[in-house]
């Protein structure tokens, strides 16, 4: 009888909980999604702040923020113009889930180093 | 002038932080933490609650969660012999993380089939 606290979930599985956590944890995603949030809205900004991330998966990850309302980018008309990629609401409301993430990491994830050689 | 929220955060880039939100977020592995939180501890009962994982699936995300220290596998010596997979100390201290996701989709996300036509 281990299975006591099976009930305190109403439910063990959530699609909706699935489809959130493994798009906010998807490849680069939480890298893009924390640099918005730090206030590196262009995407050359995103590109020079995340080592390792191409052009080309930058692209792809923004189009599928924007797809799932979590980004919006921003076309400022000036000479030249100028774009930008913001958090909207549904992408702040991540702001928590960020926050909890960050914190669990420093207390428990090793450095990359030591980590890829266990 | 937009950056003014980027000293909010020391660093914009953490790779503990890229490292820990893509393993919670990789394919299955938040479904797997949270039947595992629910008190669903064997296998079977993993693979049934969680629809569309496969038997080898299952067996390739609980070798790398048990890698990372976030799953113990425990033999539990009856007849005939019992396995089951616990969350660690590591591993359960992903609950506010869990929750704060759940939170988010609770709110934000579609139910997939709404999200997958748009």
């Amino acid at each position: 009888m281990a299975v006591t606290a099976f009930h305190e979930d109403s439910e063990a599985f959530c699609p909706n909980f699935q489809r959130a956590i493994e798009l906010i944890g998807s490849r680069w995603t939480g890298a893009v999604i924390r640099a918005l949030r730090s206030g590196l809205f262009r995407f050359s900004d995103l590109t020079t702040n995340i080592p390792g991330l191409s052009d080309r998966m930058l692209s792809e990850r923004l189009k599928e923020l924007e797809a799932e309302g979590i980004v919006s980018r921003i076309v400022i008309p000036e000479t030249p113009v100028k774009v930008e990629y913001h958090l909207t609401e549904k992408g702040k409301a991540l702001e928590r889930v960020m926050t909890e993430v960050a914190d669990w990491a420093e207390r428990w994830v090793a450095e990359p180093q030591a980590a890829a050689s266990g």
